[in-house]
């Protein structure tokens, strides 16, 4: 149960500050998205890198099902856990963006009608998600102690590197197509981000079975 | 005293940093708001963990009156020692304004008119300050060595995901009413600040109490 | 094997970084080259830093022949290894540009235009490597655990304090001559930024080989 | 011998990140002074923060005089190797000060004529130093791995949050005062910066014999 709180509170607090900055950049900014997107990127992946500190000895701080199934697919979290952990992400994300928009005096959902479609969002999803699982299954197989520095390293990057601003995460996904604001998503275009996200995290996990074999030693 | 003298110096050199680089940011980003903020946000989030790192090893180095109510709560810092904390950190705080106003050749102090009222600025407190103390909680409970990173990088986040830019201290929010800059806060609307920052705070240490108990292990 | 698809992947996850992010920060930036370098800067230091965590344990996580060139010299990677990880370097770069491309929806690949010549280019990316060098040797000497954040920072840096942007990697050098985006170098300018590369890595190896001997321990 | 060339080498290094990323960051901001400043600052304390993970384990990578009498006066450097630090110090910003130049194509040398003086610019440094020596001091003593981060980080804020910018390092006043531009100091001018560093920073560390003696053990 505290596993369950800690992670749908996490993903709560996650999506606050996805949306809520991505909100206070847009209206602060003038027009220039190119410094709104700079400032929700700085804010997402700092407050990410402080909520796997905080609740990754709780929970292991996964705050996203690409991440729980990997995990349990690795054979580290136990499969019965998993429903568990999906739908408090999910629940949690959720109350996360009425939560920005409360803090922001905004409707507490809308409906978003930020069109993200297309071959080459998609593929950006499937790179965005591949490249957060090739970090996560990395760092915590041979650094442990790193996983939340790389992490919000990583997506610091792929805010930028890729066209979809990397979602790179289901319960994002669906949350953010409840909001109308800067980081919002269509909800008709919300299924193929979810479908990209799960192929490129079952692409770096299979790769990295073999690639970081759970026998090995660091070689570095 | 050693201790009470960290705090105050602490504090002190976190409300320069925060009023300091408000006025600078101000000064210099003819009048986008975003790139005033971006500097503020940045230039206080890492003089804060600059300051925790510092002061940390001799007072704990709290630099917040809600965070010594929380070590207090939770059987830390003795309580009789809590006044002595506080009004460190509220003389501090008070002075580093004064400093940040000569460093800029301004009056000692000024009144701000700043308006931050209303519930979303309310709530907003009561959810920074929440977050704090839980990354605090969690952070201190588990992994203390990287308390100063994870508070630094969620204070970079929440200035941008709460409307009220996360004052989330007491001691702080005094001071910034000292202030007719960037930064400040009327002083009407302090008190209401300060209210949702210590319900914040006693909620998040609470859950922290059933979420991370002392007795625990590490489980990820 | 695993080392050559760990250094072929990282390498193509970097030049995804460098040229997708500055795609993004030129189309987004409004013609303000300074934000667009910004966000280029912080997207690519920050990536870097998670690809050495994630890849370091594998195979050392060169990304670079310039720094696979040094580790042989110093006696670290043996020789007969250095050709598969600079053939997987160049090959996964060429890839990584190829993959920013689709993900901006342009096409595979573009020659550059954007001509990086003269005194002061050439020097610039001597110096670039020099202190990248510099950085690699003094860190994985003393300090293995903090080479990812080092290197990262010090690129953050060079991208500015060098007139060319700091491209210090003759594998990202190639790769970069196949993009006619912001990042770009026009392919006649690459073989003397290659060789004023290898110069600076060189001289920096050889002095780090007197400067920071194998047999000593740290002084300080 | 090797100390030496490393407090040399390091200091060049760093004064062509400040003067570099001044320059670049003024070139391409578009006369908006915040944006320049940001990445002059950003810039500025990655690069040291990496200079100091690269050198300190060789000489302590001290790379200002303030710091070397600091340390001298607290017991830890032998007063005779005072005198080769601080000429490597000056010797080696100087040197750094061309090296920029040279990198965006300027004459060696050119006089500065930023006026930087009043008492409030003097203040500036007085704080700047005190604060620097600060977190050297205490770092130093309880947690000496994260000098490195703490002292990037408080330049980060300090750039911002001081009316002078921070320079709080004689050697790099001395070298700045040979540049014309963005992060020039009139000649005239630098002898005040350097006594209000010289008396900020022996503040600082005859507070911190009494704040963190050297028989004492780490509190928090």
């Amino acid at each position: 149960m505290r596993k369950i709180t800690a992670e749908g509170l996490g993903t709560a607090l996650l999506l606050a500050a996805v949306v809520g900055s991505g909100i206070m950049g847009d209206r602060l900014a003038q027009g220039n998205v190119a410094i709104a997107l700079l400032a929700n990127t700085i804010a997402t992946s700092a407050t990410l890198a402080a909520l796997i500190l905080t609740f990754g000895p709780i929970s292991g701080s996964h705050l996203n099902p690409a991440v729980t199934l990997a995990d349990a697919g690795s054979g580290g979290l136990p499969w019965k856990e998993v429903p568990g952990y999906v739908a408090a992400q999910i629940i949690g994300a959720v109350l996360g963006v009425a939560a920005a928009h409360v803090m922001f005096g905004l409707p507490l959902y809308s409906i978003s009608h930020h069109s993200r479609s297309g071959f080459s969002q998609i593929f950006s999803e499937f790179v965005a998600t591949f490249g957060l699982l090739a970090v996560v299954c990395g760092c915590s197989r041979f650094r442990p102690h790193s996983v939340a520095y790389a992490v919000g390293a990583y997506i610091t990057g792929a805010y930028w590197f890729t066209a979809s601003t990397s979602f790179a995460n289901p319960a994002v996904t669906v949350a953010r197509s409840l909001t109308g604001t800067f980081s919002g998503i269509a909800p008709t275009d919300a299924p193929s981000f979810i479908a990209a996200q799960l192929l490129g995290a079952a692409a770096a996990t299979l790769l990295f079975r073999w690639l970081a074999p759970k026998g090995e030693q660091s070689r570095a």
